[in-house]
């Protein structure tokens, strides 16, 4: 059959990005010693230039068949190193691209403790890139792990404010309110961490999850015995946090626990409280690298 | 041209609906002698017999379009008018239907007050539906409006934990908190109250939105400066609930506003938690009638 | 600690639903003789008497946690049988419902053939549900599947119409063409058929999902080399179908297939085309039961 | 009150971007001496400095409220003006903040044709974008303007692959065939064009939208009756597009009208593809510059 991809284009200019969206598929990986299943969304994009009118898309997902059946058959490793994968088969298959950009986002869960130490299983999502891109006598791969965490914000300024509206109400409280953290509002919070995983380094989901719950004001847990949810409730009011808050806490934990990774390594960090007092969000954010955040 | 839809059908089924869904279109109505431009999604169905192979779905846009424009010369009333109107339209262009099944959201916007008085301007959801059956001579109309509703609930039972654990820790500071609720966790929750609109009765979507904000914790506003928020959240906190009590609070303020109305009104009150302390929500729904609520 | 669920409610009036919802979670079911692992979202409700504040909420999250972890050790069933147990350990656990109500949707992956038999894997929607009723001395469970296909309609009326147009603009032609399909707009539908399972009965989500591929113009597939390509459009164009005939053939081929079932299973099929030439969606719905469809 | 925002942050970290997501809002822009009003959706961010620990966030809503309330006594220009208008007043009334950004979604309706003339009202989406960055005694502004626009692609590659199925079971209609385009698969398309809108320039909502409808295999009409129906299907198919031909003919347009234009103009394309045959879409996409077109 005659192949129209291969034909000349109406209009000569290359394309950025082309590729298939929204691929559902059921892919098992390795993440420390323990085979995780996950039902993934995927992306696979090469570039395409200006002399060829189409890709051949059907090979992208070609490429995602062969790999979800390698997997299944020999995990080997994180979300992110099978995002790598992909990146390097689609540059192989398609031989006139010269970069390759892959995203895999999936739920994914870990089994946590309530304050009681009652057992909980809670979800969070996971997203991994990976670039590929074609050197000469080579392809050279970047990739990077994001987690979304879902938690708990407690703000510090209302928590101010209804302080010091009580004290005024009832000044005789006011010393003995001090003693504990005043009401605030409270709500949701969703933040994600995403950054690059430079090869053999320990960048690790499990270890980035672990490391946004610190910087909420309370991680939320899906089973709370009354106790619980009063322990819990009053532990996030004791460390309330606004998103700006959040963020930073995050980074200081990044640039502490990952004093070996080099300055070039790219992160981004996103922290959204679905607010309980208004019908908008608010939201923190910082793009940035390792270097920056050291000097 | 031959027209396909009048064929016979492969399989004699009779279909319970059949027609276009979301439609997005600018629409103007009347509310309380105020015009009120929206920006909506429609769904427009009708029944269709066994003997018919396909309806004729753009008689459904054809009858929108002609709604809309009349609107726009001369708005008559509210939501659930224009969505009564669109059903009565639908059975007088689909000669072979006896059911019609109209459905209308829209964003709505109101000025509000945060407790200091000053200005906001809030967000609210409408659904107004309507049901047309064809009788011998007549069409008999059926119409609701719902109000969709964002606003804060506190929970009560974390506020009990948390008073408990306090008293335990500092019982010095007991009898002072007592003057004060203790803190808990709060959330934005979503509540939705739909009802009937009987002919010539003064169900109004404005009214609703009164009566759902009333029994939530706190309704939620735009804009909220320091003491507009610290009292906020005070007030919320003085009158903490659960879904359910938002949900019955409804129940009893409909029953109380509209004794006039008859026993056969049909509403759905429904509240949504977007629960800080978990990753899930809590849910309460009523399913009922004036009459069962009167009993 | 004190139980504020338990305190007397502000207002009298039972409660339809009241429970947990959007909740994640890894699961294991069998479906014949094949472990299933399937990543689940979770609604779980039991009603509330008019005499209690509040339903233990955490109550449902204990439950399925329970379910889930007996499922891993040993799968016993489909979807709907995992959905029953639930609604069966609601009861058992709230002492003071009456009613449950239990969902469960996820993402559901098949092995499926290409029109030249290559391999691929497709992703179907599962959606199970399952309802208990306390009786005197016993639990009564009613269950049902429900499955989400994605396919391919190519519209009857526009073949016709571009038939009639190709005619009369080249009238040497139209001898010619009559002996293929003229070209019309096809585009990605959405159908879902979902039905009570009897006890005992034979109805399993692969069967529904091959029902329902049937009834579509094609059923699509992820893998498409170009011949299978061309293949598949052009039977697709041979079997030219409103979303009225999917739901039509979907209910005949379930009349045809389950003679062997009682007359008070209930049903529900739907088909949803995202038109090619319109921005709204063409939607076809039957709302019946088996007896109704056999009379 | 003391206001914890102007407080020492928990750690020295700066951020890219602070504030307020997801706020709706009724707004009124002025196009082509026409006023519109739109339902918008609105995100205001500034950044925030090392030093400082929250930002002031309702400032973001009361400079929005403000804009809001003098656009409706007059208003004077695109949504891409109403955005630069929100990034300058940010970064008045933030004093810490270097940089703002402002993004404003809205569905957006025009009138238009089907092929007989017929007048229909069509959906579209528009994305306005403003940066304000502080720079020694003045404020840099700079706007973009995005449409989105749904219509319909029909694939190239199937079309040759029916047009050799076809000839090779019946070799004599083959020629006759060549007079018309052969059967393939099509789809809803969605397009999106962004691109900045230098002060004096000439880009316009409703002329980015007529260029993307050009480009594509056929722009799509709410209300198609028969004839017209088959003429959109037979033009449609008589222009058959992949959705990287879709983002060149775009590429290309916006090169030919905008020759006025600087080097320094970006703008980025993207269509998107539901595709009809598969459960994934198919992606084209250019990020780029005027003066890399042009080279």
């Amino acid at each position: 059959m005659n192949d129209v991809h291969y034909g000349k284009p109406d209009a000569r200019f290359k394309l950025t990005r082309v590729g298939v969206s929204g691929i559902r598929k059921p892919i098992v990986v390795r993440r420390q010693d323990r085979e995780t299943r996950l039902t993934a969304t995927i992306d696979l994009y090469v570039d395409l230039p200006a002399t060829q009118k189409g890709s051949h898309m059907s090979r992208n997902v070609e490429v995602l068949e062969e790999a979800v059946n390698e997997a299944f058959a020999e995990p080997t490793g994180g979300l992110e190193v099978y995002a790598a994968g992909l990146a390097k088969a689609l540059l192989q298959r398609h031989e006139y691209a010269t970069f390759s950009d892959v995203r895999i986002a999936a739920d994914y869960f870990l089994g946590k403790s309530a304050p009681s130490g009652r057992k909980t299983t809670e979800v969070y999502g996971l997203e991994a890139s990976a670039h590929g891109a074609r050197e000469p006598g080579r392809i050279r791969l970047k990739k990077s792990i994001g987690v979304e965490v879902t938690g708990m914000t407690c703000c510090p300024c209302a928590m101010e404010g209804a302080r010091e509206l009580m004290a005024a109400e009832k000044p005789e409280c006011s010393s003995a309110l001090l003693g504990f953290p005043a009401l605030t509002h409270n709500q949701r919070n969703v933040t994600t961490l995403k950054m690059d995983v430079p090869d053999g380094s320990d960048v690790e989901a499990d270890l980035l999850i672990e490391i946004v719950e610190e910087a909420l004001s309370s991680p939320t847990r899906e089973i709370l015995k009354r106790r619980d949810e009063a322990e819990l409730v009053l532990a996030a009011h004791r460390n309330p946090k606004f998103v700006e808050d959040v963020v930073r806490g995050v980074l200081e934990r990044v640039v502490s626990r990952f004093a070996a990774l080099p300055d070039d390594v790219e992160l981004n960090v996103r922290s959204v409280s679905q607010e309980s007092i208004h019908k908008h969000n608010a939201m923190a954010e910082r793009v940035t690298t390792l270097g920056e955040l050291r000097s």
